[in-house]
């Protein structure tokens, strides 16, 4: 990568973060009256519906308070931070049995709860950033208690119906690529105790589990031991969710200094780049089949809008680790068509559905889904490691940089 | 419509039914081996997944019946029907709390229930019509205590955790329209007892919650009261859906000889063609805002095999009732676009599923979701319906002679 374009490219993410992105947000979405953020908001920005998901709370608070952490101490980021982080602890849990809800109105009355605990793991980096930006040690230790909540509801549901028998178990690649990531965060934040050994774990489950070297590619869904189901939910490949998972391996391999780490996180982005990347179109696809049969989901061939995010970061990361130009190429390539199809030139954000062929399906910036958070984080990350790099001679140091 | 395109279409749904779609799927699914049928195939009718959907066994068996019951007594269709009948009373049942499944093994071991009770209702008109064709009592009986299994369930769902809280309690349309045709189904089978009063709960609940004159629209869910809910979930319309439900009170309307009825199915009719049809690249759109927003389900624009099969039935059966040329015409768009984009004409049957623009989006024949059902009892009713309205001279007496 040469340096007029690595230029152009900090310029196109760090501008695009804090005066188009961020802005967006704080502008049509945050709630000034009751907290938290409404992010169901149509192309220009008016709202479609008040409601708030739990998910999205955690995820711009901790948004808030990392821009405020990195970037610049902005007193707007600090209140907004405040007050999502307070509209969370008043609202958004169920006082029978302490777990999270995943919907509220906008007053915070609860819609809807789910089986699994992702609600947690988000509150709790944001109660992590919101601590380290306030120094305030009780939100250090709510961030610790929702990590472990996080975990343990993982590990041992109590009081949820499963979803499925015990007649063909399975594992997902979700809860140890999310435990590792707000294990990552919160050693950042609050310096976690628990991060190393959960790291070192989750990443096992996944290289034992999920990594199949012999067939090259990292299976979303296994069974207990990691066999192959050859069934729909057994074969069906979440590109964009192993491309993210490979990051967040290859940044704790640039942390500890530890090649093998780096290693795998290429190897499954390499894997995952030739299943997911599609070569008729361009973009990430959604979903694909193992042995290329059709999937089950209908919308397979759509293409989102945070693949192609977790995409850009995890080649230019793969780059400025190996120095391989492969990785510089294929970053151009997820770049240069995700700027091409996502940004809206009119109102700012981007879109976030899109149909194969690249033509936008809704005009809708959020939902349920889809707030300030994959977007933002890349334009944060890419910002911050293209400048380390333009700093540092040595590849993984800018990489600790980040992490650090 | 004049007789060479009658006599035509008549032909297109009685050989498509004969000669392609049934045998289809008793040559590729049917499981000579279990009993039931593995509806997940390919373009090629190749195997994709052995795991077998409840709705699909139970829609199986009511379609070899039926064909039994209607269209000629042949072996093959009794045995299938038997087979099938035999693997759901063996498999598809939890004997914890008597509730059925949802997703099972090719050996019947269980996979998944869900909370609501479609695979009670699917299972119930399929025991209705094996009880018709072969006269045993055993079935009939078991008919009737699965739909009433299927309406106590929804009106008092019992060991099952809700999806939402009670904060903003719904109904959807899904539960009246589906009584109403199982109760249909089961007074032509086994001349259910039950059958007249929850057809008539079934229309009242359609007609006073679900269909708004000041708006013109059919809403697939509202507060229990009937009241816009202003939020994805109350403003999403499913005018598949609700043309289905059309017809349903249409045929209600021609049995009983109550022209109210054919009214409130035509009018329902008229509103959701005018705003599901899709006037860019043709089809029945999935899902459609009330106020053209966008809508929340990202898969919103495609076309879906089902809506146009309920299409092609409703304008049909509008037509034949009314009499009125514009649903010839609406029927006519809807038949030639389907025709157009749906058929496989190298192994037969349908596609399912179409981008917005009508190009295919997979391959596969079948899955959970698809099999046997939408597509031939579209042919099966549009060839009787056509067949009929030949032989009779008044329109409504052709859909009673249907409905008998």
């Amino acid at each position: 990568m040469n340096n007029p374009r690595r230029q152009n490219l900090i310029s196109v993410y760090r501008d695009g973060l804090l005066n188009d992105v961020v802005p967006f947000w704080l502008r049509h979405a945050a709630d000034q009256e009751h907290g938290g953020i409404m992010t169901a908001v149509n192309q220009d920005g008016s709202r479609l519906d008040t409601d708030k998901g739990v998910w999205q709370q955690g995820r711009f608070a901790w948004l808030m308070g990392k821009l405020y952490n990195q970037v610049e101490a902005r007193e707007e980021w600090l209140t907004q931070a405040k007050r999502t982080v307070e509209f969370i602890e008043r609202h958004c849990f169920d006082p029978e049995d302490g777990r999270m809800w995943f919907h509220v109105t906008r007053e915070g009355a609860p819609i809807r709860k789910r089986r699994y605990a992702y609600s947690e793991s988000f509150a709790a980096i944001a109660f992590g950033e919101y601590a380290k930006a306030t120094g305030d040690d009780y939100y250090a230790e709510r961030a610790r208690e929702l990590f472990l909540q996080f975990i343990n509801h993982n590990l041992n549901p109590r009081g949820v119906t499963p979803k499925f028998t015990d007649v063909r178990p399975t594992r997902g690649i979700g809860f140890p690529m999310i435990a590792m990531n707000t294990a990552q965060e919160l050693r950042e934040s609050i310096d976690l105790p628990e991060a190393h050994e959960w790291i070192d774990r989750s990443v096992d489950a996944i290289r034992d589990f999920h990594v199949k070297d012999e067939i090259e590619c990292v299976m979303e869904t296994v069974g207990v031991g990691g066999e192959i189901l050859d069934h729909f939910d057994g074969r069906t490949l979440n590109p964009g969710h192993a491309i993210e998972a490979a990051w967040f391996i290859m940044q704790e391999g640039a942390y500890r200094d530890d090649d093998s780490l780096i290693q795998l996180g290429c190897k499954m982005l390499d894997w995952m780049w030739r299943r997911g990347w599609d070569q008729q179109y361009g973009g990430l696809l959604y979903f694909v089949d193992l042995r290329g049969l059709p999937v089950q989901d209908y919308w397979h061939d759509m293409k989102f809008w945070w693949p192609q995010n977790e995409t850009i970061i995890a080649t230019l990361m793969a780059y400025h680790l190996t120095g391989d130009e492969k990785y510089a190429a294929w970053n151009q390539q997820a770049h240069d068509w995700a700027y091409r199809h996502f940004p809206d030139h009119e109102h700012g954000e981007w879109f976030g559905y899109l149909h194969r062929d690249g033509s936008v399906s809704t005009s809708l910036k959020g939902n349920l889904w889809k707030g300030p958070f994959h977007l933002p984080r890349m334009q944060l990350i890419c910002w911050k490691l293209l400048a380390a790099a333009e700093a540092a001679p040595q590849p993984s140091a800018a990489i600790s940089n980040l992490a650090d």
